[in-house]
């Protein structure tokens, strides 16, 4: 299983002592045999870790999700929920005393309420999303925020393609799993297309302003 | 400088040690004074590894990066560069012989050839596209790859505004300051704010689908 997953036999142990994989089959003392569900399983893990940035512990929230959606435990809306907190890294701690963190709070929900966007309260991209301003203003740069109306467009564009994806899969089990997946993963998609697009109007802006003549 | 920053002493201490801040100008033995310039720099490590979500190491070569950039030992195509590899964790180490692999790697310089973008052979964003196409199939979800042209045309809208909001810095040094800190940062505003748009989409989907008249 290590050589078929390319995760190490250390590794592999680890993950069955944290309960990320359940255990194999007992054939012997110190043997087990482990199925395809646990190849499957083990590529989702590691995926989740090595591209899609994950700690342990937000991997095995992961995994736990989809076992608990696949036993009908959770509604969509909460595996939803339960992936992006996974996705999205614990918050630094802002005291609500602070006028600082409390502006960055108030202009992260100004902001989804201008853009009529239905999004419960307690989500915590709200939070993500006021901690990046709280600290875009704090380093200096809040020219940086000029760019919120064309992410929040981009976001959009790209929410209703992940959406209309996942919505399109034959049955509610594949359904789910490429919501989180695309969830977890479509952020390091992202974040790739988008260095590449940054070298690449870069490149084109300094051709532009270097341009003996002016095309 | 712990209580103005949020930064633990213990931290601190690290980051002298590690050479991510400068020694301090000493007063006694076991005293040095700090002045707004380190505290600027403390505020920049830690939110490039709270809000970023990057390691110490990479943290660190941001920082020795801006150093260099202000000392004219870099050009600002080779800054750029180097955020980009500060933001994309290390390849998982695929083998070029994998059939799999090397497909995801054609894959993905075909996308990047067919937008017309101009994007260095090398680019570590160009392994990064390769590493999450390679993944999705494996996991079983190459229907996910169908986002790409949607994330392609929002990562271009971003990277416009992007380049664009750092060129009207009034000079050189703010103008790269405010190129990397975007780049790291912007990557946590717009994965905050795509998740923001996931729950609107869904929420606006899932009413459409059970709405008793259909409006």
């Amino acid at each position: 299983m290590s050589r078929r997953s390319g995760v190490s036999v250390p590794t592999i142990k680890y993950y069955l002592r944290e309960g990320l994989l359940p255990p194999g089959e007992p054939l012997a003392r110190n043997q087990a045999r482990y199925g395809t569900a646990h190849l499957a399983r083990l590529r989702l893990i590691r995926a989740l870790r090595e591209v899609g940035g994950l700690s342990v512990a937000a991997a095995g929230a992961i995994v736990e999700t989809l076992d608990r959606w696949e036993q009908g435990d959770l509604t969509a809306h909460e595996v939803m929920g339960r992936a992006h907190r996974a996705v999205i890294p614990p918050a630094g701690g802002h005291s609500a005393a602070d006028p600082e963190w409390a502006r960055a709070r108030a202009d992260a929900d100004a902001f989804v309420r201008d853009l009529g966007w239905r999004v419960s309260e307690d989500a915590p991209a709200r939070e993500r999303l006021a901690e990046v301003i709280f600290s875009l203003r704090r380093l200096g740069h809040p020219e940086l925020l000029d760019c919120l109306p064309a992410y929040a467009a981009a976001a959009l564009a790209v929410a209703e393609v992940d959406v209309a994806i996942a919505s399109s899969r034959p049955d509610a089990a594949t359904m789910m799993s490429s919501v989180v997946v695309g969830t977890v993963l479509g952020e390091a998609l992202l974040s790739a297309i988008r260095l590449l697009a940054h070298e690449h109007v870069s490149a084109t802006r300094s051709d532009a302003r270097t341009a003996p003549t002016g095309r």
